[in-house]
């Protein structure tokens, strides 16, 4: 058998825990990966209420569910984001507080250490162990995201700013995360601190190579860029601590919006490029699937399904099996040694 | 013979005005479009001076160049730009001041219309007339374009307020553009409003399709993108209202840097795109002539010489000559006429 | 459940209606598209006997198949054409009569209306009714083919009387359909008025934009000859009347025949394209499904099945997998709605 | 020295004999291939006024201009086609007479057999011989050339009776060709009984070979279609009488229109392909040279210059500096032999 | 019903004949092609046990197996090479011997004899005939493999030996052949005589185009080198005695290994090219089954199972699947003939 | 001024020395790189007669002709070799002496040390000195390329000799080249112990990372292959020794000839690739000079003129302005320092 094929259930968030846990079995996944929002995982609760995380096992196990993580992006995007307006929608109340920016960021960075706390407890109660260490899936947020273009002209000391603010809100959390044995998995994504291989080997840099700061690879970030995301996986091997399984496609539209994005909407008939249902896009799995072999990862393939053109049941169906059919076991034999005689 | 090639001094303000007057010639150029930065294009001093726009002719006039344009970039950044740290290095001090945000930008709108001024009074002091409009290129800044990818969660309502704080800053400026019967020419730009043709159609509804309000056509900023360049002429036909010659490559690095620039430094090896000395790039200018024929473009063709690679006499040069032997006229026959016995 | 998949019996006109019907459903299809010729769907009948239309629905049903369409491409090619002895064998014989030219055409052009008046009956007779409109499929002609290569040098003139003769001839057809509340969805295809987006529009300016003329879209005629054939949907948008499955491949053969085909017959191994069985060929379905969901078409996708390589159950079958494989509902949510918190 | 490049006058049929041959030097030419209308070359006042022949070398030679054939594709086109109204535009009056089809054809077919009487009188009357063939270039037209999609189906019958009407109507011309020791070269063409490589090969075929029977390689009908135009040269390599340059672009438009034209004018932006000035279009003079190489062809290279987008000055003089550069002399010397010791 | 398909038990010698017939039915295979090494298929003993035949047979038919075909590569290998160490490890001990090149090479010669005599005796002994007939599949070795590329400088005259060398040993091998009614099916590739198309119309020359002298089809082999395999089929349409299915990927790895393999292992990730599992690489099968049915091949589509990267059970299970899925039976009608009325 | 063009003199052996010094001022060049063959540089004598290096100079100066470095390609060939019958053309009478192969390898080692010797007396009698190294450019031979195809199956092992046998033989020659203050580079070409990065990268670790090897970089071993040969620059930056300028095509032939080459001969119309007259081949020379400029190199940059199909003078002249068209001087300032204002 290959690796296990959860559903990220960030995108699902508006149906309860229990309803995507019977969705997502009857989608055909193996697992889960629950998001820390809508009602899917309570960093609070399990913290508060010891018979939480043995109730969210039940409820998995009585769907035959497993789970490898947690994901806490929207949180984690505040703890270094220049705060404006936007992040109101995606955080607690408790994090959003009365908004001002530097608060906001400091509250943040505290709930990212409870994630771990609740991610140790969760992992902790499993019925069974995997074997897979207990890792938090999540965003940095990035102070310099605005200055990609480098005009006005932009030098190295301004993006040095950058980092080393990252370095400084982000070591104290992934030192929280040692205590307790947590992995940090950074899915590299636009307007983090990383966003291509480039910048997450800055990062890593930043905070000294920490060995809790990892990342949640996930191809559709990377392959409209123009970004090798096969080699990402090479460069990083022992880094990669999650894996996402979605699409994208690029090179589409009418020529009148480019990668920028032209200030349209996802899905606009104009745009060069959007998320797409596991097979729809342009990301080469196959390559994907070697590469994950090759430096011997062995966690969930996890699906983040998005795709704003595709009935969303039909589309995660579709994409379990879809992952099942690329994912393969490697060899254990060398090619030449059984046409020997 | 086909358009006048001129060379844009804006690269070259570390050196005096009679100096790139010079070399423009001696690189084979027929004409300058003068910055309004280094001592090329005094604003204050034109409109101050009497003699001052009739002194500068006769130093063109002395090396045998023409003029068509003159371009404020820098200023026009900070009309509408999130100011911070890195405009004071880019903006004159009375624009400047304090550096207080708004000040800025109320300052730098006034000195576009000031720009404005200066221009007409330097078109009316040219010795012949041209034909050719008097056109103030320029960039316009954004409010929203540290929001270009959509996360946190980004709707329209949130980037229709740029483009109307866009309207709201610049209507009262091309109005005096127009009382001054002078074009602006938006040098459609990442960091800009307009950076895409999408952007670019929704900047010219927000100014209900003022007449003074037009483009300053530049590929290099559009083919990475994935833009379609060449149609962008074809959408925009009359309002075309100068054309910059700038080549750009992409596809290049090593994979682990994308579109978005990985924070890394023009001419790192690792780099997606790169501006380059004309011919060396990907831009397809045989198309951009066609397209320039048939919608009845006249102006010239301006080089923007810009190759942190390449000595940069040498690449004026070589671009003076290619931009000739790319440019041709247009045909006055149709093709079977002459065929007919 | 998305859209309904059927199959035109106009390539199994050699067997019985009964017969063809039987096999339709154990190859996998929900319906059929009726062709006017074998003995699928008689014109003359269906007017002449009252209970025809009936009794075609009996068998339909036995078979568990529904019905959106008929069509008749032979009467409707000898509308506009410049008659010759290739006619004859596809003509009825009361509408080929002596085979005097302009006899031939004002027959067939009656017995189109003909068809709309059976089209008419046959719906009305439907045991259910599906909301879909009633449609007649078929071809124009034209006057004009010959003269595609411009030469000896042809001008607009000469074009335009093509034009000019086809709405001479069809508007008065469209008017009974009109009349009648059917559509006429001509296949746009070579040797029909219209064969490509350009030629399209030209024949809907020329009818007046009569909201009787729409289109069969057919994508295997157009993407070999290199026509967008995603931006047609897109084009005519409310126009799309009915949609054909078909592939077709290019770029093949050994280089010595062209899109002009060589006077060689299909499958031959020199030839640069052919049509093939869904999924043996170059048209991206993908990209056809986002832009009919994206126009809003309802209706069946109807499998053309035409293959000369292959064993024809075998690829009927295969075909109507592969549609239903291809075809999916679009979202009813927006992306971002189900991440907020 | 490489071989001699010379100017196909059939598109400068507005300028008089004198003046194109002053023009054509000072482009750049050794030479010019004359058309046999406008005033360049007049077959019927060759063969009656005995001086004429001399008269038009005077004219060369005082130019310095080389002259290696003539050509007369206007009238040749009228031999086998469906004559129509747009054939009397291009026909000489007397051929064109009554206009009644048949008799058309056979003054067309009479007027071929004086063009090589001409040819040859012309030839012979030359200051200095050059070794290379008498040659007069032409069409052929074609009975079949409307059936090139075949429908309503057309089987191999029906086109076999249009090569045996072009083999019957020109296989007496040949002979009278090859009792005056003048070869035939038909440019492979649209509209022409022969327009790929497997129609030309059916034409031979269709003369048994016939030595008089060859062709005027010209690649810009054959590129856009598909055909390997190299492939060509190789197929046919001594039957290649004569070389036209001439460059076509295609893939171009806005998509709307294929290659069959969709009855849209020649530089219609929305065209797929198009006639360019060398240089400017996709054919791969390279590898022609090559072959022309390597099948010992050692005739004139002879551009016929048509781009509607272009000034014909323009695009006449570098297509002149164009071909030189690309023409090479073969190696006389094997690779490995100069590099042993 | 199209084609049997079959496993090449080859790459399966570490298991016992039962055991690979056991698993090769439970992939989903309708038959195995023998290799004569492992316990698989022993010439020797065929020849020298009467019931050894019989006996094999009833293994097979026991799992419901067919056998077209048995393969002595190894043996064949050593036939014209220059013997090395590394054939030692490849070679029964009664070929090797004492390892003096020219012995090894004819008791090769000798026991290619012996095995198309067991070939005979097993064929014969089948218990139902397929009509298709008796073939060995094999290599031949080649004396100038070392010198392809040509330095020192190599001319004709060096390589005309080898060629040499491979008839006169063969050529009595293949009388041999002859007599016994027996194929003898050359898999072209690397090492041997022919490797490609050119080489291999040269062998069948050097062969004087003996009748027994044909090929084991095998796309890997050809595509990577940038030989066009399929027309590799239609070059040799009756030569084709046997075909493996076994697909190759090429155009990967970080550009450090180019096609001669840099000196390094299979599935090293530098490599430009690996042989991978059915459908992960990139021979497009859908050509090659175009182009066996034009050829008129009925015999057998062997699955020569190698791909470094993934389990072989797992792979080779999919491959069974994925090559029924691609075959298909050619039609028996012409497309337009069920069009017709 | 950028950097001086050379030409290497090994093709053009045939010739005298004075005349091939002639030739090369005439076509363009500004120096020449000595073959140790013909009698452009003979070692012996250099070593023998006093005044040779002298007089070899003074016809250099006399034709205004620079001179970087020698080249003995055909004995360092002979080192590493399994010697042949084809070795005995390319080696002097001395080194071949009875071509007893291990005796062939000796004297070959030895030779190569004489030509240092040679090297360092040649560039100490230079008339200026251009603070370029000296070197000698040269090959290794292989013993083990004959199994570049890993068939009979190979293993590291048996490479790992070849490796072994390298470093044994050129180790000591190395260490005479560092006591000389010579650089060897080899040229990394098929048949080598290194024919692309990984076996170069192999190749410097088996002689640990010796000083004085380093390499003749020519991309037109490499491009056919599949090499990222740009990548190859960047890899060894500072042991790029010296720099070949040679075209190459691939991706031609008529697909019956693959990259192994099919045996035959140089420019034979079915060959997959051959070498180019610089410019008319598919090496990016631009990504080349790029690349130089980024290492730093300052070296020659040395036309090896080879391409079977030209006359050899045309090429030879094209090469020498094609070289010059190309190569730049990088920039000194970075691209927005001058836009500041």
């Amino acid at each position: 058998m290959a690796r296990a094929v959860t559903l990220f259930t960030g995108q699902w968030a508006d149906l309860s825990f229990e309803t995507i846990c019977q969705k997502a079995k009857s989608f055909g996944y193996d697992g889960v990966e629950l998001a820390c929002w809508g009602d899917h995982f309570d960093v609070d609760q399990c913290l508060k209420d010891k018979g939480y995380a043995k109730k969210r096992w039940e409820v998995l196990s009585d769907n035959g569910l497993k789970c490898f993580a947690i994901s806490n992006h929207l949180v984690g995007q505040a703890v270094c984001d220049l705060i404006d307006e936007r992040h109101k929608a995606i955080l607690p109340p408790d994090v959003w507080g009365n908004g001002e920016p530097e608060g906001v960021r400091k509250r943040a960075a505290k709930k990212m250490i409870d994630t771990a706390k609740a991610c140790r407890k969760f992992i902790d109660a499993a019925p069974q162990k995997t074997g897979f260490p207990a890792v938090v899936n999540g965003f940095t947020g990035s102070s310099i995201w605005h200055s990609i273009y480098a005009f006005p002209p932009t030098d190295q000391k301004y993006w040095n700013k950058g980092f080393e603010d990252f370095a400084r809100r982000w070591t104290p959390i992934l030192n929280e995360f040692d205590k307790l044995n947590v992995n940090f998995a950074l899915e590299v994504h636009p307007t983090e601190i990383a966003f291509d291989t480039a910048s997450a080997q800055r990062a890593v840099e930043a905070v000294k190579g920490h060995k809790r700061f990892g990342f949640n690879y996930d191809p559709s970030h990377l392959g409209y860029q123009g970004v090798d995301y096969v080699k990402f996986i090479r460069t990083f091997g022992n880094r990669i601590y999650h894996v996402h399984m979605k699409d994208v496609w690029w090179g589409h539209g009418d020529g009148s919006v480019g990668v920028f994005g032209g200030h349209v909407t996802f899905a606009d008939p104009r745009r060069y490029w959007d998320f797409r249902s596991l097979g729809h896009g342009d990301i080469n799995f196959e390559e994907i699937i070697v590469a994950l072999n090759d430096v011997g990862y062995q966690g969930p393939l996890s699906v983040e399904w998005e795709d704003s053109r595709m009935d969303r049941e039909h589309g995660a169906t579709e994409a379990a099996a879809f992952v099942k059919s690329k994912d393969f076991k490697p060899s254990a034999i060398a090619f030449d040694a059984q046409f020997d005689r």
